[in-house]
């Protein structure tokens, strides 16, 4: 049941990848129902232990496919990413699929509606795959997924079964969320490429009742990933409110960084040495590169920064469960037994919070965004670990004992980012002990196409990392 | 069927109050449970009539208000509310009753869940007494409710029921919606005050997915009004992301404002002479009584100003119908039949636009908030009419003819201050031919407090006005 192979190194490691195919798909020497039927077998191959779905639906994905290849073979694709096979985490409606998110009090909920963005997957005419593992309401409680590159690991959370599922193949591509880290973290354990927008950047459709989560996807190489994002967002246009993500429609071209910010995080100290070890050579190679870095002892408002996020954790945390806490009450309050006591701790925790509280917190969210605004001049973005370390190992809950507060793992250098409201790109760049570390890519808010652009050009010219710690 | 009463003066009329029955209640001369009887047989008699509820769960409220009968006699109120029956418009969940939306298509929609602001009411002590009826789906097909004062005269929308509830006495405070005009409108029509707070400023539960609307409560005076307001905020807060509605526990004392701008809008074009009039001797009142008011030909920002939102209607209007068509295409997709002809139209219309004419649209937005900034220190607040003249008649669609555009009145004085997310409230001060016309005074943002003491100064120092046009 639990495999240990352990033999990421993103040197070698090819994930699936559809851009290329379109060439194919056009002089009728592929097709996207036979792409299809490639992730299916995959899914067949390796969901058994991997468990990256809650759901599926093949008929309507066969069907969607078989539109799709036609449309190719007509010569009129919907868009670039038509046909493409894309996971939908499982706490976004879905018309064909129930929306279970993760919690058995929701078993069986199935609204047949489409969120915004799926909607705007179809339009593009992407074959909509199935409902992917979330942690229990887009949280902490962890649902079954596994790491493709060690069973026994968590692949994160709380965007398991969409990081799992396009690192182990099934798809090239999914759709995560994020409030604290759930979409950078998994992505940056599973090995995968990911964008977090600009907080608004990409409709959230039914899911508006956080003010830090955002919707993004995963992928195997930089381009799907930008090319789900803009097909999204230059149909859905972003949140209400804002002007949403832009950019162009194809990939960004690769652009040099002069100048790069390297943040610790308050996930500095939590770092083993093969992981710091693992980060420093990929900065040292970024130097030989011809990139400048400045770090906190370089600039008084680096330092200011990482002040101001240094309890990053515990402000958006708690900033999270008092949004979170209307829904979970009514939750609780219908299906008592229907809802993890992980989850019930921290409702419990909100539910002594006074508007006060919250308003306190957003005043320090406030400030670091103003602290981050200033260092726009300073460099042409940040960069820092995506995750602390390689995927953690975690065998469950143990009866009689407390629970563990992260069974997903740390989100810890990702809850700056989402404090900041800033877009983030994960870059699969690093191993430590064959599990995949992700380094990530922060901007302005607003500036997504260009960390994908700067992102795109490390990933081309800087070698990536792996280190044996032990 | 239709009445013609038309005697709606405000120098004489007087509606439903609650807090002056507080000391009544701890006396135990008077009791919740006697209050909300009274109440029932006003809605026996006048409802038939009115048709102010979507739907009604007497025995829950009877239960409600027994408990805090008790509360009262025992000496602990759970606050300054604890037994007012209070209506919740019917696009906010409650757990008791269903949540049709005005809507054929969600007919027996019944989420068991409590909007934020209905938890909020229910932990203050209030008694949940129906769901008021809304245009559909909160937008202009209006339902069933007729105004008070006149039968065949629209009672306002789309916070119909709720403003009706509270003009004939069926209950002292009701929960209102507003995007557009859909408090402030038909509290205008109705003769009610009326909060629409700071865009953000009461929690909206659910109901996220349109950044121009705000919950707010109509009553029938300014210290329900608050009241009601801030039991509700001091437990939600306010929306994700946004500080929330604070100021005092107890309706602020009267403020005597030295300086209102006197704001057109481009309602100004539209009205009939009674209502010129009627407002003009309003303002000849208010400067009797000491207060500067400065016009658009005064000061260069206030004709900025009047630039601003001189095309509000459209601009609310398109953002609005751009961030509904998600939810209304989910809903017609399934419900092709349920969902108006009229909210249909204007679903088309948001499907022919793109991501870039919704941007255009915030930045149109935007410019007319920083405009309103700018004039922060030139006067205490702004004042206009709150609506077009009386409420008009209408009687129905007539088959073969276009559909009316406005059957539940104008938004035209209102769509100004969504725009702008700018705090309201209304007053009223006014009648045009035996009809209620009220006044709205208008701050800064999260001034509610503040406009709130302003307007209860005018409101006790500025004899109302009612004129005869015809």
């Amino acid at each position: 049941m639990t495999g240990h192979s352990r033999d990421y190194d993103p040197h070698t490691f090819t994930g699936l990848t559809f851009h290329d195919r379109k060439k194919a798909f056009a002089d009728g020497s592929d097709s996207p129902s036979a792409y299809l039927e490639r992730c299916l077998e995959t899914v067949a191959a390796r969901e058994p232990v991997v468990k990256a779905f809650a759901s599926m639906n093949e008929d309507a994905a066969r069907a969607a496919a078989d539109a799709s290849s036609k449309r190719w073979k007509d010569g009129t694709p919907l868009s670039a990413i038509d046909g493409m096979p894309v996971g939908i985490k499982d706490l976004l409606e879905t018309r064909d699929m129930p929306t279970g998110m993760g919690c058995a009090a929701l078993e069986g909920n199935f609204p047949k509606n489409d969120n915004a963005a799926v909607w705007a997957l179809r339009q593009a005419g992407a074959v909509i795959f199935g409902k992917t593992v979330t942690a229990e309401l887009g949280g902490n409680h962890p649902g079954p997924t596994t790491n493709p590159f060690d069973h026994g690991r968590t692949p994160g959370g709380s965007s398991s079964g969409s990081a799992a599922a396009v690192a182990s193949a099934m798809m090239p591509a999914a759709i995560g969320t994020q409030v604290g880290g759930s979409i950078i973290r998994p992505a940056a354990f599973c090995g995968n490429f990911a964008l977090k927008p600009s907080q608004g950047g990409i409709h959230r459709g039914e899911r508006q009742t956080t003010s830090m989560s955002t919707h993004g996807p995963h992928a195997a190489c930089i381009e799907d990933m930008w090319q789900v994002a803009i097909e999204i967002a230059s149909r859905t246009g972003g949140d209400p409110g804002y002007p949403g993500l832009t950019g162009p429609l194809t990939t960004p071209h690769p652009v040099r960084p002069e100048r790069l910010i390297v943040l610790e995080t308050e996930g500095w100290a939590k770092l083993d040495s093969g992981t710091v070890s693992a980060f420093e050579q990929f900065l040292e190679g970024l130097q030989r590169a011809g990139v400048t870095l400045m770090r906190r002892k370089d600039h008084p408002l680096v330092e200011s920064m990482e002040a101001k996020i240094a309890n990053a954790t515990e402000v958006c945390g708690t900033i999270t469960a008092w949004e979170n806490r209307w829904y979970q009450r009514n939750l609780v309050d219908r299906h008592p037994d229907g809802v993890s006591a992980r989850t019930q701790a921290t409702l419990a925790k909100a539910e002594k919070m006074t508007p006060d509280d919250y308003q306190r917190l957003l005043l320090e969210r406030e400030h670091a965004r103003t602290c981050h605004k200033a260092l726009a001049p300073l460099a042409d973005a940040a960069i820092t670990l995506a995750c602390p370390g390689p995927a953690p190992l975690w065998a469950g809950d143990k009866p009689g004992e407390p629970l563990a507060p992260r069974p997903t793992g740390d989100a810890v250098f990702n809850y700056g980012s989402s404090l900041l409201g800033a877009p983030v790109v994960t870059l699969p760049v690093m191993a430590v002990d064959g599990m995949p570390v992700g380094l990530q890519i922060m901007g302005q808010h607003n500036t997504d196409a260009r960390i994908t652009a700067l992102g795109r050009w490390i990933y081309e010219n800087v070698d990536p990392v792996a280190v044996k710690a032990s």
